[in-house]
C-alpha cells in the first residue's frame, strides 16, 4: 500500500482545477477530505489552491488530532463559526475565483460567503470533482476493501448459532455489531438492518423486539468500516423447512444476482448490470416487487458512485467497486435480498465478500 | 405521552408559514421530517402545503414502513430521482411561493427547482422554522428523552468490570455499545468515544487498540437512543489513584459543570451557562485548556439548538434539553470532561442522566 496517496491525490485534483481557472476548491463534503488529506473528524472545510497548498479549517476538538493524521496540509484553528473563518481564509488569500461543492454546500452557506466575500469574487458551483477520482480505487484501497468485505461472512457466520427461535431481532444486530467490532472493525457501515417474517418484506426494516420463529425468512444486511473504508453485504436465511414460495423467491433472487454479477465487466454501463438482474426477476413475473437499484458504490461512503440502476450510463472501469443487491419483496408475507460486494478487474469482477468456508457451511437454511 | 402529536406540530408549523404568504414548505432535512409525521426512513421529502396537507415523496424502500408510520400523510413514491418528483409534485398543485430550508438544502437542489418550475415560480429560503418549533420539547419528548438519559450511567456502571489494565479502548467500546442495545436503545448517538491515557486529551478520540493501563485517564463519551431521541453523556474515570495534575483538573472540571448547572435558569442567555462553566476554569488558570462549547441540545439530533457558547443570546426556556460537558485537555497528558444532560424547568432545571445509584456506588477511581 502506497504510504501516502493524499498528496497525490490533491495533486490530480489541482490538474483539473487549472484547466478551469480557478484558484481554489473549497471542500466542504468529509468523506471527500478524508480521501484528499487523510483527516477523519466529524467537522473541518478544506480550501485547496491551484498552487496545491492545501489548508484545513477546524476547531479546537480536532486540532491534535489532524495534526496527527494530516502532514503536509496547513491547520487553520477556527475563530467564531466555520463559514466566518472560512471568508476570512478567502480574504487572505485573495481568491478571486473560487469553486465549491454544489452538491453538498448548503443553501445557506452559499449566501454567507457571497455576502461576505469582495463583490469581484467569482464562485463556481463544481459537481464531483474528489467524486471522479474516489470512484474508482487505488491499490490501498482495494487491499483495505477487500480486508474489510472478506471479513463479513465469517462475522456473521459466527453467530448461526443466535438465529434460533425465541432470538429477536434486535438481540441479534446487537451481537453482530459487537462482532463486527471484536473482529476489527471500527464500526458499522450503517445501521445493521435484521428484518423477520412479514418484516421481512421491509426492504429497510430496523430491528424490533419481534423474536424468530420456525418458518421466518431472516433478512440480515450490515457491514463494517475499516480504516474509514465501509462494506455491505445482505444474506437471507430460512428458519427450518422454508415455504415453497419463499424457497422459489430465494432461487429467483440468487440467479438474479448471479447474472448481474457474471455481467460485469469494463466498459459496459452501469444500467446493464441492473439490467441484467432485473431481468431474470421479470422474467419470474416478479418484477414489481423489486423496487429498488441492483447496487451501489462503497468506499469512503456506504453509498456512493457507481450507481448500479436503471438510466445510469456510466461505464465500468477496472477498480470500481459496488454492490450486486437484488430482492424481491411481498408485502405482508416477506422478503428476500442476497447483497455481495465486487470489483471489477480488467476482464470481468472478483466477489470480495464471499469466502471459501461460506461456500462450504453456510446454507441459507438454518435450525432444521 | 399524546398519541399523535404530529398533526398539532403541522398545524403550529402552518400557521407561521400563512404570516408570509407562502403556499407551501419543502422540508429536506430528515429529523424535521420525523418530527413532522413520524417518518424514521433515511431518505425523503416532505411538501407541507399552508392548507396543512402533507406529503411524503419517498422510494420504494421505505414505502411500507412509511404507510405504517405516518397515517394522515399523502405518500408519493419517487418516479425517477427525488428532485424530479419534487418538481413534478410542485408543479402540478400549481405552488407559487414555495419556502425551503435554506440551511438543509443543497446548492444542486435549489439549482435543479429553479430550472425545473415555471419561471413565475418564488423560491423563499427559509431558516429554523421546524427547529424553533423543536428546541422546545413536549411531554412525550420529554418522557422518552429522560428514560433514554437515565439508563446511560446504569450501563456504563454495568460495564465497571471492564474498566482494567489490558483491556483495550476498542473492547470497551464495543461492549459498551452491545449493553446499550442490550438495554433498549435503538442504536448509539454517535460514535463512542473512548480515550485513555494520553489520548484522553484529544475530546473526540475514537476507540483504538490502545490498552488501558494503571494510572490512566479515561473519557467515555456515549449516549443511546430511544424511540429516535438521542442522549449524550461523558464520565472520566482514573485506573488506579490518579495523579495529583489529574485529580486537580478533574475537580475544576467537575466545579465547572456544577456551576453551568445551577445557573440554568428559564430567562438567562444560553451563553451565560457557557460562561458559569467558563469562568471556573479560567480562574484555575486552565482556560486554554477549554476550547470548545460547554453544551448542546439534544433531541432528534443529537447536535441542535440551543447552542452553550460563547456569544449565544437565545434566552433558555422550559422544556429545553441540553448537555453541560466542559472539559480541560492537556496536550500529550490527559483530558477529562464531565458530561450531564439537563432540562430547563420552571424554576431551574433538572439533570437527567445521574440517579441515585450512581451517586452512591461510582467513584470515579476504580480497579483500585
Amino acid at each position: 500500500m502506497e504510504r501516502n496517496p493524499f498528496a497525490d491525490r490533491r495533486a490530480r485534483l489541482v490538474e483539473g482545477l487549472d484547466e478551469s481557472r480557478t484558484d481554489a476548491l473549497i471542500v466542504t463534503h468529509l468523506p471527500n477530505i478524508r480521501y484528499l488529506t487523510g483527516f477523519s473528524g466529524s467537522a473541518g472545510i478544506l480550501v485547496l489552491g491551484s498552487d496545491a497548498v492545501a489548508t484545513l479549517i477546524t476547531d479546537a476538538r480536532y486540532l491534535s488530532q489532524s495534526r496527527e493524521e494530516i502532514g503536509e496540509v496547513e491547520i487553520q484553528r477556527v475563530v467564531g463559526t466555520y463559514e466566518g473563518s472560512l471568508v476570512q481564509f478567502v480574504r487572505r488569500g485573495a481568491y478571486r475565483n473560487l469553486a465549491y461543492e454544489e452538491t453538498h454546500l448548503r443553501v445557506s452557506q452559499l449566501r454567507f460567503l457571497e455576502s461576505g466575500l469582495p463583490g469581484d469574487t467569482h464562485l463556481i458551483g463544481a459537481r464531483g470533482l474528489v467524486e471522479k477520482l474516489r470512484v474508482v480505487k487505488d491499490a490501498g484501497e482495494l487491499e483495505t476493501l477487500e480486508r474489510a468485505a472478506r471479513g463479513l461472512p465469517r462475522t456473521l457466520h459466527s453467530l448461526r448459532e443466535t438465529m434460533r427461535p425465541g432470538v429477536s431481532e434486535r438481540t441479534l444486530a446487537a451481537a453482530l455489531d459487537y462482532e463486527l467490532r471484536q473482529n476489527g472493525y471500527e464500526k458499522t457501515s450503517f445501521d445493521t438492518i435484521v428484518a423477520s417474517g412479514p418484516r421481512s418484506a421491509l426492504p429497510h426494516g430496523r430491528p424490533t423486539d419481534r423474536r424468530f420463529a420456525p418458518g421466518d425468512l431472516i433478512v440480515v444486511d450490515f457491514g463494517g468500516v475499516m480504516e474509514g473504508y465501509a462494506t455491505d453485504i445482505t444474506r437471507t436465511f430460512s428458519l427450518g423447512e422454508p415455504a415453497p414460495e419463499a424457497e422459489r423467491i430465494y432461487r429467483v433472487v440468487a440467479a438474479a444476482q448471479q447474472a448481474a454479477i457474471e455481467s460485469v465487466r469494463p466498459g459496459i454501463e452501469a444500467q446493464e448490470v441492473d439490467r441484467a438482474a432485473r431481468h431474470v426477476i421479470e422474467s419470474a413475473e416478479l418484477g414489481e416487487f423489486f423496487g429498488h437499484g441492483t447496487g451501489h458504490g462503497i468506499g469512503l461512503e456506504v453509498h456512493e458512485a457507481p450507481w448500479i440502476s436503471p438510466g445510469r450510463a456510466d461505464r465500468l472501469e477496472p477498480g470500481m467497486v459496488f454492490t450486486v443487491e437484488p430482492g424481491i419483496y411481498l408485502p405482508g408475507k416477506g422478503g428476500v435480498r442476497l447483497e455481495d460486494d465486487v470489483l471489477v478487474t480488467e476482464d470481468g469482477c472478483r466477489i470480495l465478500s464471499r469466502n471459501h468456508q461460506e461456500l462450504r457451511e453456510i446454507s441459507w437454511v438454518c435450525y432444521g
